[in-house]
Formats: C-alpha cells, sequence, structure tokens
C-alpha cells in the first residue's frame, strides 16, 4: 500500500452538500520533505463549518479551492520524520486534510499525550475545538452568573451538549433544544440536563415560557432560524447570545426577523459572533480541565465514528440532517498498524 | 383658556400608524399638588421609537396602555410651582407626554440652562437623547480607533449625522448612508462628510465596495432591513455594530438575512444593541461637549418643526417617509408667553 485517497471539491455546492460535489480521487503517498513528518491519519473530524469551507467567500478561513484536496482537521500518528523533535509514533493533531496522508513541517502539528483512560477519539473532538469552543462561549461570550438562564440550541451536538453540563456545573438553569426523542433523553438521563425541549415535537415557545419564568439570560446559539426568534423575544435586559454557528443556513436561504432582532436594541442585549481559534491560548487549560472532568465521569459526550475515508459524503448528510448522535469523526484507519 | 389638549393612543397599529390610531381629546388643564409643578410643554420630540411604544409588547419601555395620553418626551417651562426647588420661568426637559400641559414632582424633570446661541429647540433634540445616543454608540458601542472605516445608516437623521460628525472629527473614514438628494447634500456640504451614498439613486453595494476598499469595522446602525445585510457581508474581523434601531421593521415584518449575520461568526463580530437611558451619567459632560463644539460652528444639524400638537400624524408620518430633515418636533406653544 503506497496510495494516498483524497476528497478534493468538484463544484460548489449551492444548497446541500452531496456526493455529486465532492470527488475521491487516488494519489501516491506523499513522501516528506527535510523537516517534515509523514502522518498517518486516524480520525477526521467533520463539524457543519466544512459546509461553509465550500462556499465561494471566504469565511473564517479562506474558501476552499475547487480541485484541491479538502482541507480537514485531522488527528493522526506520526510514520516517518525528519525532524528530531517529532518520532515516529507520536499521535498529532492537524489540519490533515480529507486523505489518508499527509506530509507538513512538524511544528505546524501539536503532539499529543493521550491519558490511556480516555479514547483517542475524544483527542480530536471534544477535548479539543469542541471542547474549547463550549468552554470559550459559555465563559468568555456569555459571561455568565450562577443562577442565570442560559438556553442551548443543538444542545445534544458536540459542542451544545459540553456547554450544557459545564452550564449547570457552574449554577446556570440551563434549558436544552435539541430534536429527537433519543437525544433528549440522553441529555436528560445521561447527561443531567434537567429542562430540554425536543423541537421536533413540542411546541418550543410554550415550552420556553414554562421553562424560562424569568426570561433568559444568555443564549449558545449553534442552529438560527425560527427557534432563534423565538429566544430573542425572550431575552432579558442586556443578554449574551454567543453566536456559535448558524448550521440551518450553511445550505443557503434563511432568515430572520426582524423585529426579534429588534429585541437587541430594546434590551440592550448583544449578538456576538466568536471564533475558537482566539482563545487557543487557553487551549492547554481547558483540554485539561475537560480530561479531569471527564476522568471523574462528570463530563459525558457522545463520539459518532463512521468507518472509512469514503463516507465523508453520508457524515455530512447526517450533519445535515441531524442524524448523528454527538461529534462526528470518520475513522481513516486503525489506532495502530498501517 | 384653561384646557389641555392630548393625544391618546386608541388602536394599537399593526402596519403604518395613521391618524385612525390615535385621537386627541381635550381635558381640562392640570392643577399641580403638593411639591408639583404645572409645566406648559413647548415642545415634543418625535422618535422613531414612539411607534414601538405602540405596540402591545414592551419595548424598553412598558407598552404604551390604549386610553391613556401618549407618552411623550418634551421641553417645557414651569408655569407654576409648588416646589421652592424649581420657580416659575425655568425650562425643563421631562417626560410630559403628547399633550400641552401636565404636571409632574420637580424631581422629575431636568431644569435647563439653555446657551443664548443655541436654539431652545436643540436641547431637546441634538443636545438631548440624540446626542447622548450619538456619542454612547460611537464611542462605547463601536469603540473605534482613529483610521477604522465606520458606516453610519441614516445618516442625514437626528442621530445619525451627529455620530457621522463626530466621527469624522475623530479620525475615522466615514460613510453616511441616506436617501435622496437634499439630504446626502447636506451631509456632503454642510456636515462635511465626503463619502455619501444614497441609497434611493445608488447601487448601494457598488458603492461601499469602492468607498471602503479595507472592509468595514464599524457600523452605526438605524435602518435594518436589505442595507444591514450589504455591510454585515463586509465586516472586518472583529466589527462592531452598534445597533441604535431598526426603523424599517417598526411597522411590522421585515427579515435579515441568516447568510449575513452568519458573517458575525465568521468574523467574530458583534451586534450590539444599546439604549441612552444606560449612559445618562454621562448626559452631561456629553452635552456640554456637543454644545461648545455647536456654538464653535463645528456640529450641524437640522431640526424639523411642524406647528401644534395636532400634527402628531403627520410628524409620524413624515418619519416613516423619511420626508423628516433632521430631529422631528413639534412646537406646542410659543417659548414665551401663553
Amino acid at each position: 500500500m503506497t496510495g494516498n485517497r483524497q476528497w478534493i471539491l468538484r463544484e460548489r455546492p449551492q444548497g446541500a452538500v452531496d456526493a455529486r460535489h465532492l470527488e475521491l480521487r487516488r494519489r501516491g503517498r506523499p513522501v516528506p520533505g527535510a523537516g517534515e513528518v509523514l502522518v498517518r491519519n486516524l480520525y477526521l473530524l467533520v463539524p457543519p463549518a466544512m459546509r461553509l469551507w465550500m462556499n465561494a467567500q471566504d469565511s473564517y478561513v479562506p474558501a476552499q479551492p475547487l480541485g484541491e484536496t479538502m482541507m480537514g482537521i485531522t488527528l493522526g500518528i506520526v510514520e516517518a520524520s525528519n525532524d528530531p523533535a517529532l518520532s515516529v509514533g507520536t499521535y498529532v493533531n492537524g489540519m490533515g486534510g480529507c486523505q489518508e496522508w499527509f506530509t507538513a513541517p512538524a511544528a505546524q502539528l501539536m503532539p499529543l499525550a493521550p491519558h490511556p483512560g480516555v479514547p483517542l477519539a475524544a483527542y480530536r473532538s471534544v477535548l479539543d475545538v469542541q471542547g474549547l469552543t463550549a468552554w470559550a462561549g459559555l465563559h468568555e461570550v456569555c459571561r455568565p452568573q450562577p443562577g442565570q438562564t442560559l438556553v442551548v440550541t443543538a444542545a445534544a451536538g458536540s459542542v451544545g451538549s459540553l456547554v450544557c453540563q459545564l452550564g449547570t456545573q457552574f449554577g446556570l438553569n440551563v434549558v436544552g433544544i435539541a430534536g429527537g426523542a433519543d437525544k433528549c433523553r440522553w441529555l436528560r438521563e445521561d447527561c443531567g440536563i434537567a429542562a430540554v425541549i425536543d423541537y421536533k415535537a413540542e411546541d418550543v415557545a410554550a415550552r420556553l415560557d414554562a421553562l424560562c419564568p424569568q426570561g433568559i439570560d444568555m443564549v449558545f446559539e449553534n442552529v438560527g432560524g425560527p427557534v432563534l426568534d423565538l429566544l430573542l423575544e425572550r431575552i432579558n435586559d442586556r443578554a449574551r447570545i454567543a453566536l456559535c454557528g448558524m448550521v440551518a443556513s450553511y445550505n443557503g436561504g434563511g432568515t430572520q426577523s426582524a423585529q426579534a432582532l429588534m429585541r437587541l436594541v430594546t434590551k440592550a442585549a448583544r449578538l456576538e459572533g466568536f471564533l475558537v481559534r482566539d482563545y487557543f491560548h487557553r487551549y492547554a487549560e481547558v483540554a485539561a480541565q475537560l480530561q479531569a472532568l471527564m476522568l471523574a465521569g462528570r463530563l459525558q459526550y457522545r463520539i459518532d465514528i463512521l468507518e472509512g475515508l469514503e463516507q465523508l459524503p453520508e457524515a455530512l448528510d447526517r450533519l445535515f440532517h441531524g442524524r448523528n448522535l454527538g461529534v462526528q469523526l470518520l475513522r481513516l484507519s486503525a489506532e495502530r498498524g498501517a
């Protein structure tokens, strides 16, 4: 085996992304140059933002070029090294692309020291971007005070479920909104989030009124769309809405009510976008905190792993139809052995 | 003359407000109780927010009750006083209502010491709520750095025109958006704002691209609607959008593009509502600054005065059709003499 399979972006999706827009091509396995290492990718994170990267307009990263290997957030293992600082067998996080192998200067990779009690996949999900995103949105953007009310959308998602649990531990009145009985049950029974709304089965407005009798002080927003309008209509003075994503709009279209947004004025509230990269300087500290909670059994999570690089279109489809249960990852090869 | 004419809210408007929704009724002139003063209203401010007050839902103030005198922001003169601290003949700002006379405890009123070189009407407009709003939105919400680009909507309006001038004096690259040749000419020729876009006559997107080659760092937003979407699409990293109002939505309806709002995430930007009442502690300081600029001829403004309380529906209509030239006031009686 000397090949390397890669997904390239063949065509920019206008609406939903599907197999048409992507092409799986075969190339030779790359050879590391001076100071570079060769990495075998083990896990590829499939975040909703991947859809944004495919647009012609730059997002928080430059637009994915057509005909080139799709950008991808990976965890891999060093299989060959031309840099003595990074030895063969080391696990590394990096921007390894939607492919099986890649080469990079050692300095561009983050070596990992996984704890034996924690699954490796967690280091490219819960203990990584997702965890830091949850922490930053909650503490740095929402700036919570114990006793306040926080509503979390996509609450059973990779970030949302962490926000719910961290918020509850912080002493907030947390209300999670998720779609489907399974997700809601998991939040209630495993994550200990008492107040959960199933937006697919319940009257969200009525349930919000019941669960937030004092109004809403903070929102951790992943979705956008009509639910966000309902939340805005219920915000308190000086509410903070941490805008992590608006996945409802990633496939195009979508509007928010201007009258709902006008509540930002009448409540002197703020809607604030944030990017996890602005908090990377807190990464080590936050990951250590989260790992300790996880080892103590105080942080529940679900990682949804599909097998094989070829499953990328399926993974994206699951994500945009809410069929994923937790962080969506692809396993590209076995943790040990090529 | 012992009467008092008052506007009451007869019916809540669903869309635009007009004469149907209001009723002008005649009552007896009120008599001040112990510790109260009797005030003759001289000027009534007619801000776009008056439309918001008429909705059933509370805004930043409780909803205007039906059948009661419309809330109103007034400048008047004390005509009788039962409080030695506030003597007859003193000009006062207060919430005097949409009526000719009112009584209030002296402590609820703010006495004025008008400068002879400044029109009295300016003390219930430019040197008051409008000025403080402009200052607070610019300095406290936008937090500008000299050299950055600020776009102001409703730029020829009472607040917008002040923001444009204060921003220019602060060293910002200010772009004003207004509707109509007269407003744009006034901004250019009288206010010295070189970069002005006439949204009624020009291609706003193309003009923004030409006038903001470095992107948009700040927006002082009064309007909302499609222009706000265009602005969001052009914001820079960490942009600040001071949301002062969304007058396009006050008559109901209106949407914002979710994809445009998503730029808040990808640019880690914030959309922040604010209320002037949170800055009243800076009032005296800011009004003094603005008065000094005005006396030095460095602050242009226009006050659009209609004569007589009966003109309220016309004033609201002018406002919502952009026919007002500057702050909309009604003059309820002569500055001197009953």
